[in-house]
């Protein structure tokens, strides 16, 4: 299993489908258990992550007689799919293969997906699942929780001063944070579906909102920048690239920006700022999971990172749930989540 | 060296002295080198280290014949002091005893007290500086920056939410930081020489300032309890106490107050608000270290931990120098300086 997570963890993060990894181990034969193949999914509309390892089963037994499959095991991250989507349900093809044991992590939780055991087990495949569950739902905990909330998982980055300001007085902010920090947060573009801005800050700051390599390379994968308010996005305006990935959303409404975004398959949106929109997705309580950076400055003047929204005594403020704490050079990462992560906890029937 | 830095760190952080551990190794005699006794130093007005592991030698040596502390190696934290202050030098002290050799670690930067290498030398005794510096040198950090600045070392603590807030805008303040958080600011309160709060959070806040177990007992080691600022401080307010650890300084200039803690030999002191004390002490570069406690919330709106103290733009704020950075709980501790710690780089003559 801890293979499998290795190879799920190779897929793309940004994607509308989760990351899966799977291996093939050779039927047991008392000696140490062979591996047939491994596989991935690269993203959506590419072969799921069995499908992918059986192919590389047979490629590397091609020269071989018989069919090598028979009798194998599977050792998949996710609960197999049953249901067909952009591509065939991988239960399907796991069963015609010849696979006599299924090892899963985690229960599928896409309600349309899922009775992907049930459907193994009624073809006599022995199914046990729960197996590195923890580590392996790490890897698809956003993806999971977008699914179970039924809009795309939503993290705030704050990039402030000890004392939480995002600029000084005159209005400069760059840069309160070091390279090692910025680093960290082009990568985390690099992993979410989309970035998510006001409209002040396209029109004060005039940023480009793509993921970059600390030498200014471009990622492959860019994430769609989104810009919220009713004023225009200037035609000039850098955030706007090829038109590609931009999209300004006129409104004020997070629910409805998110709604938006849900519907082009977006899982995670990263809102970046500025302090009217932080407080906007904090008022209506859309926010999952907040990515701090703190630069070792204080400034006692200047602009707080987010805007009053609405706390007025210390009791009706949410508490976070801290799982990282992290030094990035200088700087200080502070990861908190609305609820601790976990696995979900549903037995599986007869599991 | 590792055992007399440990024995140092016995010694009571809070003192006017510097913290000294000392261990004593018989001659030489081909085989491993035997511990003829340990010391250290526990505060002003009781023996040095090196006096206090002379006299354990003494005691565990009194059944045996002859001076055992002849031909013995005395390793030391700090340079061994050649002034009489309220106890005699201890390079007297160790030369009488027949000690051959002296090892230490830190040079002493006291002008007064300097001086002991060289008395030693003088005297035949074999010497020998920089063993194990750096470790040893943290022992006497702040001690010896006090030393060096001719005033009180200072910390300031700030403990916020994650946007850098102090209080709700109803001004409810309790409590935003963890437990956790609280036992460690308390165990800093013990080992500091004074505690200052400006009269506004005197008046507000009436806090006890005392140091406290989680269980609420005090620690033996209670610091110096100081209000900044020209209103009074009402005869009932907590942190009186019994008057005897209490002080009233009715003036704003921070300077001024720490000039009146220096000359009642306080080498260590915690400012710990509120808001407008903070901005004066940053305003006139007279914070050393600060004490983040950060706690995974945000408020929007309330009152900042830092007054404005008239830095306009970015370029103006000063960068510290992150130096430790610690889950406590729930919050995150950072621990910044004004420069990197560094063991003074003075080279002995001879040495
Ligand atoms: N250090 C950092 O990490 C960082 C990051 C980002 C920004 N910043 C700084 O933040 C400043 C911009 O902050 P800001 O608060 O003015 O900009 P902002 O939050 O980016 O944009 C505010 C605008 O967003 C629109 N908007 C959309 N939904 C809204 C809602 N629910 N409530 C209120 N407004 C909504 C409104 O414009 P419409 O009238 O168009 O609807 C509003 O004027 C800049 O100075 C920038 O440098 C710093
Ligand atoms: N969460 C925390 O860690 C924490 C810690 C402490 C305080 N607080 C909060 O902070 C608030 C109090 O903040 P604050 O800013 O009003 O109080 P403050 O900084 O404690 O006291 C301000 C007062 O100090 C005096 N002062 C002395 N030197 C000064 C100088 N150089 N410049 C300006 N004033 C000077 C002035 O009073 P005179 O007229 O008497 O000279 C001034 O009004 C309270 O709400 C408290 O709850 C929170």
């Amino acid at each position: 299993m801890r293979r499998a997570i290795e190879l799920a963890y190779q897929g793309p993060a940004a994607g509308p489908n989760p990351r899966v990894g799977c291996v093939i181990l050779a039927a047991d034969d008392g000696g140490p258990r062979r591996i047939l193949g491994e596989g991935y999914h690269r993203g959506a509309g590419t072969p799921h992550a069995e499908v992918d390892a059986l192919r590389d089963a047979r490629e590397r037994a091609s020269l071989s007689n018989g069919n090598p499959l028979r009798g194998a095991t599977a050792i998949v991250t996710l609960e197999p799919c049953s249901h067909t989507g952009r591509t065939g349900p991988c239960t399907e093809a796991l069963a015609a293969a010849g696979i006599r044991e299924v090892i899963y992590a985690v229960d599928d939780p896409n309600p349309e997906a899922a009775g992907g055991a049930t459907y193994l087990r009624d073809r006599d495949i022995r199914v046990e699942s729960g197996v590195g569950r923890e580590e392996a739902f790490e890897v698809v905990r956003v993806w999971a929780t977008s699914l179970r909330l039924g809009r795309p998982f939503v993290t705030l980055k704050l990039a402030t001063t000890l004392d939480g300001k995002i600029a000084a007085e005159d209005g400069t902010s760059q840069w309160i944070t070091s390279s090692a920090a910025r680093e960290h947060a082009h990568r985390t573009r690099s992993e979410v579906g989309a970035i998510l801005v006001g409209t002040g800050t396209v029109l004060s700051d005039d940023p480009s909102l793509t993921a970059r390599d600390p030498d200014g390379t471009a990622f492959p994968q860019q994430p769609l920048r989104v810009a919220l308010g009713h004023r225009q996005v200037p035609m000039d305006a850098r955030m706007r690239g090829n038109e590609d990935e931009f999209l300004h959303l006129a409104t004020r409404d997070p629910a409805e920006a998110l709604a938006a975004l849900a519907d082009r398959e977006i899982r995670h949106v990263l809102v970046e700022g500025g302090a009217s929109v932080a407080a906007a997705f904090l008022k209506v309580g859309l926010v999952d999971e907040l990515h701090t950076y703190l630069a070792p400055m204080i400034l006692g003047s200047g602009k707080s990172a987010v805007d009053p929204f609405g706390i007025e005594t210390l009791t009706d403020a949410e508490r976070w749930h801290t799982e990282e704490v992290r030094r990035l050079g200088q700087d200080t990462f502070i990861r908190a989540v609305k609820l601790p992560a976990q696995p979900s906890t549903t037995k599986h029937p007869g599991a």
